[in-house]
């Protein structure tokens, strides 16, 4: 217990310069391709801190040939990973901490009460694109490794501490690491899960489906047929596709989620002229993928459900509807529940919060599904933040959340590494 | 009959110039804003065919002013009017042919087998953006003066030959003609009603509808509320609101129009990532406003038709939809079935194609419900050319209905304006 001491300690001696570090990696903008601000602050300090760094540019050429890839980029120009690895003894597991430091668009400008990258501290909070998702996570990460070590602690088994891009589009900074040859005997990603635990994360895939009419003058409508009256029966057949893939999941860490896997339809556009017949409207959206399931199954489903179109209105027979796959593409992923880094994070949980943390599956994809499918390598997510500041306006993070998770993200270290004993 | 005769004959010796004349017209690319080249070339034509000719850039600052004025510019540069005046001897009654020489843009390129502004003939057919809309009733016109005139016959009446910018969006150009002072005792419009009389046509203005939902992460929905899904309410609202507004239009003008005065949504966007949920979407139509009817009833029916939401939907309780009227608007206007003009033009329908011309209400707007309603000008609308050719790519119009129309409108004039017997 004196180790967690400690730690517990570094922690609270140093809140005010992470709450800086942080401050620094939420004003660097690093929306996709405009990463390498953030990846050489990370690489400068993992140096300070004795882990062995390396940093490259992805490799587009390569990246682009596997079965896995999926970017809507041509190159990664100033998307560079940044990985540090803090060798172990030897005779411990190893563990991945990997975090995106990629942060999406901060939307409409108006939105914001401030800058979106002020990195601005108000009531204990941090305001920021990016602060939740996840670069709060991230720190905590960092802060949980550099406390064990600033504490003269020494972990057996290696901390692979991955700094990567391209997330929010589809994992091709995981990728390129798995490709880079890392592996470890477990990874925990510190996606903002609000601290709840989350052996499954589910997958998720962007749509367009085009909905066909037929053109008229507005004044003689009724010679066409309206894409858009059309698109409101497409839309329906997707939510009815929805309610039965959700139906058939049994999985109880879905209990508390009323829609385990959702298909949002978030874009509708179409029609060119307010006095003409729409032809053509174009729906957008993102399927969740169950835990389990092929990315090819879940596309499947939606295509054979559409092609039954014709049933519900002939209109479909003539002017089928077709299903488009781009944008971003996240791999489902899933540990077993039993697992000892379950078990170990569990307990870290619980000891330092002194409540029992919600395990659940998660309702978005993550770079887990990549980690577990493709390197083999079991994940747990686990992170401060919660899902609904993500993505928004005026995203802030709880600082103390943070802290709170550095701390567990430490014990779990300990407990998963394991460490020399002082001689 | 004679003279019947004789302008038969010009026209019939002088189909070939003026199918040149008509693609000289449609390769002006007479967008709005960009009609000076078809102006020059129209103002010309009048003079040469000895009428005296006026031609002016609208005034903005003046027209702005107006009650009536509707347009989305903010100046008319590169917009002439352009009138010929060809007197009559005085003691005939005066006619205006009134014709528009603003083309709506092309739309999507890919769909134009040809050049939008080729002017080609193929298998007898003008092709072009323009053609139908109305370069082709406006040639019907003007070839029935020249006819006359050329022939040697003088009319008793003045006929106020007026090509007019602006209106596709509202038109300001015809309102600009009358602020000028031009009246006569009836007008005749040959906007392409195939051959058909309109002696009403419905007005039209254009609205948005803003549609508000809550924002969420896409893969917990749940938690918002889909603009998108409540813009479907609104969609069938208005739908309703049609239906309730057609079902009262007893006018058998109507009886061969399945929706006398359509409300078309021909446009809708909304959300912007396919991973969130959508907060607004914007609904884009048309809503006709019936013969008689103010714009002010129409767009107090749409906007307290719509307040009534909260009774189908409780969210709209708290998230009220938007009117918005923007854009185009087009008065109605109607000239009583019985007027002289109606009478001599339907005679002379039967008389040159040998079948009664079919009467009806317009499903779409003209000038004439400013010449009517403004200027106080009976109008009758009646031109070769069908609807559903105008405005979409591949336009064309068949040049023999443009002839006949010719001669019809010749005829009219001579019965309307009266002729001076050879001395």
């Amino acid at each position: 217990m004196k180790h967690i001491e400690q730690i517990k300690s570094y922690i609270e001696k140093n809140k005010k310069s992470y709450t800086n570090l942080l401050q620094q990696m939420v004003q660097e903008p690093s929306k996709a391709g405009n990463e390498s601000g953030i990846q050489q602050l990370i690489a400068d300090r993992l140096e300070e801190s004795g882990f062995e760094v390396d940093k490259w540019k992805l490799d587009y050429e390569l990246l682009s040939e596997h079965e896995y890839f999926c970017a809507s980029r041509s190159d990664f120009a100033g998307s560079e990973n940044v990985v540090g690895v803090l060798k172990g003894s030897g005779t411990g597991k190893s563990i991945i901490l990997n975090g995106h430091v990629d942060v999406v668009p901060e939307g409409d400008l108006d939105q914001w009460i401030d800058d979106p990258f002020s990195g601005k501290v108000i009531d204990d909070k941090l305001y920021g694109r990016g602060s939740t998702d996840m670069k709060g996570g991230n720190l905590s990460a960092l802060l949980a490794v550099e406390a064990i070590q600033r504490s003269g602690i020494k972990l057996k088994g290696d901390v692979i501490f991955q700094s990567v891009v391209e997330e929010e589009s589809g994992g091709s900074g995981t990728l390129a690491a798995i490709e880079r040859g890392y592996r470890a005997d477990a990874a925990l990603i510190p996606e903002p899960t609000n601290m709840r635990i989350f052996p499954k994360q589910q997958g998720s895939m962007w749509f367009k489906v085009h909905v066909y009419g037929k053109s008229a003058h507005g004044g003689t409508r009724y010679e066409g047929v309206s894409a858009i009256e059309k698109s409101m029966i497409v839309h329906d057949a997707i939510l009815e596709l929805e309610k039965q893939r959700n139906n058939s999941l049994t999985d109880p860490l879905f209990k508390n989620n009323p829609i385990p896997i959702p298909i949002n339809i978030g874009k509708i556009n179409g029609g060119n002229w307010p006095s003409s017949v729409a032809d053509h409207v174009i729906l957008e959206g993102r399927m969740g993928i169950a835990p389990g399931e092929s990315p090819k199954d879940a596309s499947q489903s939606l295509e054979d459900h559409l092609a039954g179109l014709p049933k519900t209105d002939e209109w479909f027979a003539n002017a089928s509807v077709e299903v488009e796959w781009f944008g971003a593409r996240w791999l489902p992923g899933e540990i077993d529940e039993k697992h000892p880094l379950m078990k170990t994070l569990y307990e870290s949980h619980f000891d330092v919060t002194g409540e029992k943390p919600l395990v659940e599956a998660s309702p978005w994809g993550t770079d887990g599904g990549l980690l577990s499918q493709l390197a083999g390598v079991p994940v747990v997510v686990y992170g401060p933040g919660v899902t609904n500041m993500a993505h928004y306006p005026n995203e802030y993070i709880e600082l103390e959340k943070i802290f709170e998770t550095a701390l567990i993200i430490a014990k779990t270290l300990i407990s998963w590494c394991e460490i020399e004993e002082e001689q």
